[in-house]
This record gives structure tokens, C-alpha cells and sequence, in this order.
């Protein structure tokens, strides 16, 4: 049974194939229309995620399924002493897949252990939402025509930020890739994400402390936004906060055909004057969320007809299954439920849990 | 592109196609059943209200069409520090139409700017409801066969009521209404409305005390919700509140073929035993509010598939659009968001707020 | 009109037929699953129970219905001082059926004498849960082929599951059956229980206080949980537990068929050791529940259409409608809403609430 719990459980090709049904899909809706009828998915959203929550629900009508679910685990009894385990297989009596955003990290995984029918991740507290690369990959074609050959600026919060590492991820399988971490000291990319670039991928990387500097440098400028709530010292937060603001006047470097791409929601680190700016990318980069989520429940459901098997692409050189170690983060699905213990060793000697990817301690 | 923000926005002629289309509908319902077939609507409730939501819902699948949205900001992440103009900018991608009930007052108006697909207010603060006004002129239509020379009495809370303003409004543009305005002295239509209506149309209207006094003259009979926190002083309202109670006692001076309205929920303000009477047709009025939806979004899709142009009549004298004012009304849109500022001058002079008709005050 | 807010509302041959249609559901998919295309039903949760809710909402769409609701009172407006008499007066507007969860006893019952169409107790309080005892029936018919002539142990909480009590009042209109109460001294089965199956039923029982004692007699094992918090004395609780416990070793000793029954959520009652089990049909039962459902919005709304009339059997001796009592049930619906009065004398000359099944005062 094939899942999406990471972005890495899609090989490079897999990947491409389902960044091409989805351009497929638009350019070709009544083909599609009717091409899930009859089966139902299961939006189980523990936390509220308006956003991504419609998009698959649009997605899977626009299939001509249906959905069921919850959008919110305090007007569920779901999350009432019941574990996920048990949960998904109940749901797999009343749904033929499962799109699940959970606030523990892991949780998505020990459904794919239990549900029977195709398991999603639409996030997983800070750990993982693949749709959302998959949307940000289906973008880049569309509006770049290609995945390598590219220069990359990723601003703002390069720390927390989940989902500019899995684009990094994605993209590190291609050539000719040149990224730009522009982030305040507090907010640089993790060490480890360094390391492992370094080490195990054919990217080309620096680091900046502004965007201006690179402006013009770049293909692509994927913004994400800087939360106060992450800086130690508040007058630090207040010193650099504006060189993370994209306005028209950074813009006037900038190559006439880059794109600005943001997951949303944005709060004012794209001022408002941005938006009719035509490189402005991120009210399209929406709508390709949908599709690519079209492409994406299909390809499961027929994934699962056909009982594919699972292809998993080692990424940066880890892997190995190990059982001695113990996850100590508190937001890992494994610190409240009694799941099967299951780590990856990591190219550094490092473990980590394939739950949450937090490193593990030896037990 | 044609939204239903206000009820005026809407030609005397417009309102009338929906209403007879409302009846087409009721007469031919499988003719309808597959009109919307691959449509989607999305109703996003930023406050609860089953009622009107679970209205518009029915009212879209008995068109074929699918519903998606949320029912509570609070089980919904859009709250969460994006913009109206934002969120609707997201949803367009999703949904062909869209009914918004928000808190803030002109929230819809706002979303109609930037959706790109039509917007019906599902009622914004205490502002406007105009798809309540379609059910109530359906109703009376349907119930006494015009929408000329009657008397109507509206009873209760006439103060903060806008389903009450909105009809006086929509009936003003008839000839042969006589208005009864049956209220205690707390609770009067607002000057301003008594203004206009003596100023600029042509309805005939007096103001009373007790409904028991002009009951035999009515043809219409609209019951509100008079609420205790309304008053400044609680031996007053113990003092009047029986006199805006219909119990079966005060039903014997009236017509035969008198109706009775409520937009519902009532709570004591009519008692139980009036409602096996004939001439109680406030459940009729919520069937007749889900036919009036369907007709409104049958129209609002059509119109967009049409590219047809707003054709706004003033009301009241008003009109001409300002810029050097500012809104004082904290429960305005304008108070918390970044939106243009727009403001309408009225006959008296006045200019008031286009998002929540307030007053404005010169900057 | 027709309901099911009772197990007992169904005649032994009436529910027999809504099993065997279920079965015939199951074997023949495609031949249901248009057979309410253009129907809706209305699932109206006044408290969240999502596994019943989404096994409603499964039944309804694989029978070509549409689903409409709420989740939860909190995110509707419908509990804010509205009736649950009006609140069905206006639903029967947008919905075909009615299914209703509610945490006031009798609340369904009132909603069915408002309702206008077939209403359905999706579970009131602690009182009732009909669909529950279809799914456990449908589940032994599938799972041993018969009704009569078995031995079931029901282990746990028998004062408060009111599963359990609906079961053995169901079962106790066919012969052979041999019942087995397995309870702590604190959550014994109630007198009342106790003294009907010895006056009015041809059941056969027994009370143990261990499961390993009778587990070698069962062809039924039906757990429930014991929680903490039913006991006095928490020391009692702790000495206790573990004998309520399910685990592999105590079922060595069980028949090779014997089946395991549960109606979920289980916390730590049954070991995860215990699922891999074959005669752990606890989660075949959640998907027996999803084919019970469908069959009985089938046969509803069949019966709506045929207006077929109510054929209620009296069980265990009761009946015979009364009206100088009242209830005292602070959980009843009759405390807080305006209902008519309704009770039931029993076969021991006490009187019980029609609502709640209290026992009621003579005023």
C-alpha cells in the first residue's frame, strides 16, 4: 500500500509523473470529472487548516467523489483517549483514502501503518506537509517550464520553516540548482540541512543576510514569513524585521520573469502592493495546490488497485532501520502513543526517529 | 461581476426575476435538479448559523451542485491574522460561488472586491442580510399574491432589527404600502430611517405601542425578538414585554387571510399555541428561504457566465462615492483591515460608510 | 410516520428485515448505490461523536444521498435558545431524514414529533443508541449466522452501557439465549434489568465476577469499558481492573469461534494484542455499522413514502400511556423544554418517563 507521508516516499520519476497528470488535469477537466465517483476521502484535520483542508475537498469534487470528515479535533471525539491507530481503522470502513493533518509529529506515518487505504500527510505539526512541495514543484513547472537550471532565493524563516526544507529536498535531485538562504542570524537553515547539502547533494548554496544583495541573482524567490514569537530578543526582531518585507521597491532589481512564491497565509511580509505585480506567483501557486492534489489522489486510489509497491528513494545518503534508540521529542506522535519503534541512521552516524526525524538517544 | 451584498443591490426588476424564478423552481423541481451540476459554493461562516448555512447548503444540492466551507472561525484557521481580501482570494480557487456571514460589518463587500466569483452576504454584524429580505418578499408573494397595497405591521425590536430596515426598504419601492411600526419607545426604527421614508418614498407609516390596537387592519403581521438586553432599565422591559408577545388571545380581532412572519429563531415572542394557526407562516417562510437561495445562485452564476453589469438603483436619494472621510464604527471591516475607503453621500447630507453604513466623520 | 428512537420502535421481524437487507447491501454494492440519489440527510450533533457521525454520513453517501449538518452545538447556532421542536420544524425544509445526537435524554423523541420526516436516535445522553444495536445484531448474524441459541458474557460497565442493556432487550425475544453478566460489584446490571429478564423474558442469566471463570461457555464475549471514574472508592477500582482487562493469555481458554464484540472507542480494556485475534470482530463491526445505517435510511425512507404505520411491540410487559406523572430527570429534555407529557406504566406498576425512561412522580 503506497502513502505520502513524506516528500521523499516519491522517487524523482514518480514525482515527475504526478507534476504531469496534474498539468494533464488542467488542461483537461471533463476528462477527469468523473474519475473518482464513488469513492469518498476522509479529511481528518486534528487541528484547523482552513486552507489545505478546502483544497483537497475541492480536489476530490472536482474528481467526482465525495468527502467526509472533521475539521477540528475539539468538535471530534476522536481525540478523546482513542489513538490514531485505532481511529484510521475505523475511517477505513467509511473512506477509500485519507488526507490527515495531525499537531503531533509522526502521527500520519502510524496511520499508514494501520489504515488499509492510501494515507496523506497534510501536515504534520512542524515536521512535514508534502502537498505543499508538490504544489510549490507544480508551480515551478508552470511557470519555469523546468526543475534544474535554476537560482533559488529562500527568505525569511529558514529554521522553522518546513516547508522550504522539503523543497530543498525536492530540488537537491536536480542539476544546476544554486540556492540562497536569506534569513536573520536566529532563523538560519538548521545545521544538519547544511551538512547533509554539503555532503550528500550537487547544490550550490550561500548564505545571506538580505534580500537585496541577490535580487537579481534569482529565478525564483520563495518567501516564507518571520514570526516575532521566534526571536530570543525582541529588539533584535524589530532591527531586521523590514529586510524580510518584500515591496515593489526591492522588486525594481529583480529579473522581469522571476516569480515570488509564499504557502500562505502571508501576514505583512508581502506588502499588499505586491499582489498585482504579474511575478507575483502565490495566489496561482492556490490554485495548483488543488490540481496537484487531483493528481495526487488519483494516482494513489489507482496505486492502490494495482497494490503498488513502495520505491522509496534513500535522500542524502541515510537510512537503515535500527530498534535500541528512543525518540525524546514531546511533540512525536511516539512520545503518547504506543507505536512500533522505528529509526533511520543518517549518513553523520546520527539516528533519527522516522516519526518526527528529531535525533534519536541511544537507549 | 454581480454580488448580493445589500438587498438594494438589486433592481426592483432583478428581485422580481428571482422571486418568479423562486416559484418556477418550486413548480418544476426535477427541471432544476441538475442545473449547477459541477458547480461548487462555498459558505464561509465566520460565525455560526445553522439556520441560514444549512439553507444555502440544501439550496446548492437541490441545484446538483457541491458545498464546501466552514461553519465557525474558531474551527477554522482563516481567522488567524489573514485578510478577508486574502482568504477570498484563496477560496475562489476553490469554489465557483461563494456565501459569506461574518461578524465584522462589511466583510462581504470587501471579499466581493477581490473573489472573482460572485459573493452573497449571508449577513454581515447587525448590518445586512439580504437573502433573508429575498425570503420574506418570496414569502409574501407566495402567501398573499403581491407585492402592492397592503398594510404591514412590524412588531418588536425595530431598533437593531435588519431584517426589519431591509424590508421596509425593498417594500418602499411599491405603491400602496401602509407601514405600522409597533414597538416601544426603546426599540423605534432609528430617525434616520423615519427620515428617509417620509423624504424620499412613498409609504404610508405611523408609529404604535401595542399590536392589539391595529391588528384588524393588518395584512401582514412581522414578529421580532424583543431582547431584555436591549434595555437600559429591566423594570421597563418587565413593564412592556407581554405587549410584544402574540399568544392565539390576541390573534382574534385579525383578518382571516393575515400572515404571520418571524426570520426566526423566536424564542417566547410567539407562543407555541399560535402555531398550529393557518395564518402562522413562519416555517412556510424557512422552505420558501432555501427556494429563494436556489434561484439567487442559479441567477448570481448565470450573470457571471454572462459578464452582466451591475445596475445598482439608489435608494432613498443616496448615492455619489467620497474619499476624504473616515468610519468611527469599531465593528466595521475598515476598523480592522486595509481596505479602500468608500463612502456614500445621503440625501440629508450625511455620508456614511459604504462597508457598514455608519456615519463618517470628516477627516 | 416512522422513527427509530428505540431499539424496541422496530418489531422483531422489522429488524430482521433491516439485517437481511444489510446483507443483501453487502453483497450486491452496485444496486444501492443510487438508490437515494436526490435524498438528504440531516445529521444534527448537538454533541460530537464522529464515528458515529461519519458511519451516517458513509451510509448516506454510498446510497447516492447527500449529507448536511452539524458536528458539534458549539459551532451552530442551533442550541442557543431555540427548541428542539423548532429547530427539526425548520430542518425538515433542507433534509429527506433526520439523524440526531443529542446530550439531553428524550431529545430525538421530540425532534420525531416535530419532524415531519423519519428521525433517527443517533444516541440521546446515556439513554438510548438503536443504530448501535442494529450493528451489534447484523454483527452476529454475519459473524455466527443465528440469533437464538448462544451463550453471551457481557463484560464491563453493565450499569451505565446502555449498549449492553439495548442488546439484551433485543435478544431476549429469541429462545436459547443464555446471558452471562461479568461486572465488577459496582457497575452490576440495574434491578430494573435484573427483575424484568426473571419476570418477562424467557433469557436465561447469570452474574460472575471474573471472565475467565465462563470464558470457556461463550460463543459471545461483549466488552465495554470500565472507567475510573464510576467508582466510589478509587482503591476498589484498583484492585478490580485488571480483571476487566481483555488480553491473549485470558483467551486461551475461549472457543476456537467465539467472537469478541466492542462498540468503540476502546481505551486499554482489549490489548493491542488482541487485534491480530480472529476472533476479534470488533472492527468488522464498524463497518457492519456503516451497512446497518444504510439499510435503515432505506427502509425509512421506504416507509415514509408508504406511510407505514408504527408497529411497536411491547417488551418486557410495559406499556400504556399515562399523564398525571412527572419526571425528574434533570438530563431528560422534559426539564428544560416546554414537551407534552408522555410515560409508560411497567409491568411492576412503577411508571417511567416516555422521554428518558426515568422513573417518574406522581405529581
Amino acid at each position: 500500500m503506497r502513502h505520502l507521508i513524506d516528500p521523499t516516499d516519491l522517487t524523482v520519476r514518480e514525482t515527475e509523473q504526478i507534476v504531469a497528470l496534474a498539468e494533464d488535469i488542467i488542461a483537461n477537466r471533463a476528462k477527469y470529472s468523473e474519475s473518482c465517483k464513488g469513492k469518498k476521502l476522509a479529511t481528518l484535520f486534528y487541528e484547523p487548516s482552513t486552507r489545505t483542508r478546502l483544497s483537497f475537498t475541492a480536489a476530490m469534487l472536482e474528481l467526482g467523489g465525495q468527502v467526509i470528515g472533521f475539521s477540528d479535533a475539539n468538535s471530534s471525539s476522536v481525540s478523546k483517549g482513542e489513538t490514531v491507530a485505532d481511529t484510521v481503522r475505523v475511517i477505513r470502513c467509511f473512506a477509500d483514502i485519507i488526507a490527515m493533518r495531525h499537531f503531533k509529529e509522526g502521527a500520519p506515518l502510524v496511520a499508514s501503518q494501520y489504515a488499509g487505504v492510501p494515507v496523506i500527510n497534510a501536515g504534520d505539526g512542524s515536521h512535514s506537509h508534502p502537498t505543499q512541495t508538490l504544489t510549490d514543484l507544480l508551480t515551478i513547472k508552470r511557470e519555469k517550464g523546468r526543475f534544474d537550471n535554476m537560482t533559488i532565493g529562500f527568505c525569511g524563516d529558514l529554521k522553522f520553516g518546513r516547508t522550504v526544507h522539503s523543497l530543498i529536498k525536492a530540488l537537491s535531485r536536480y542539476s544546476g540548482i544554486k540556492v540562497i538562504l536569506i534569513s536573520p542570524e536566529e532563523l538560519r537553515l538548521p545545521d544538519y540541512m547544511l551538512h547533509e547539502m554539503s555532503a550528500n547533494s550537487k547544490l550550490e548554496f550561500r548564505e545571506v543576510r538580505t534580500m537585496e544583495e541577490v535580487m537579481p541573482e534569482l529565478d525564483i524567490l520563495y518567501m516564507t514569513r518571520v514570526q516575532k514569537e521566534r526571536f530570543l530578543d525582541e529588539e533584535e526582531f524589530d532591527r531586521v524585521k523590514n529586510s524580510f518585507v518584500l515591496d515593489p521597491g526591492k522588486l525594481t532589481t529583480a529579473k522581469k520573469d522571476m516569480i515570488i512564491l509564499h504557502p500562505l497565509p502571508r501576514v505583512n511580509e508581502i506588502t499588499r502592493a505586491v499582489d498585482n505585480d504579474p511575478r507575483a506567483a502565490y495566489f496561482r501557486q492556490v490554485e495548483n495546490g488543488k490540481f496537484v492534489r487531483m493528481a495526487l489522489i488519483y494516482t494513489l486510489l489507482r496505486w492502490a488497485d494495482e497494490n503498488k509497491p513502495f520505491e522509496r528513494t534513500p535522500v542524502f545518503g541515510e537510512e537503515y532501520i535500527v530498534n535500541e534508540y528512543e525518540c525524546t521529542n514531546r511533540r512525536c506522535i511516539s512520545a503518547t502513543e504506543d507505536v512500533d519503534r522505528l529509526f533511520r541512521r543518517q549518513s553523520d552516524g546520527t539516528c533519527r526517529c522516522a516519526y518526527c526525524e528529531a535525533k534519536a538517544r541511544q537507549e
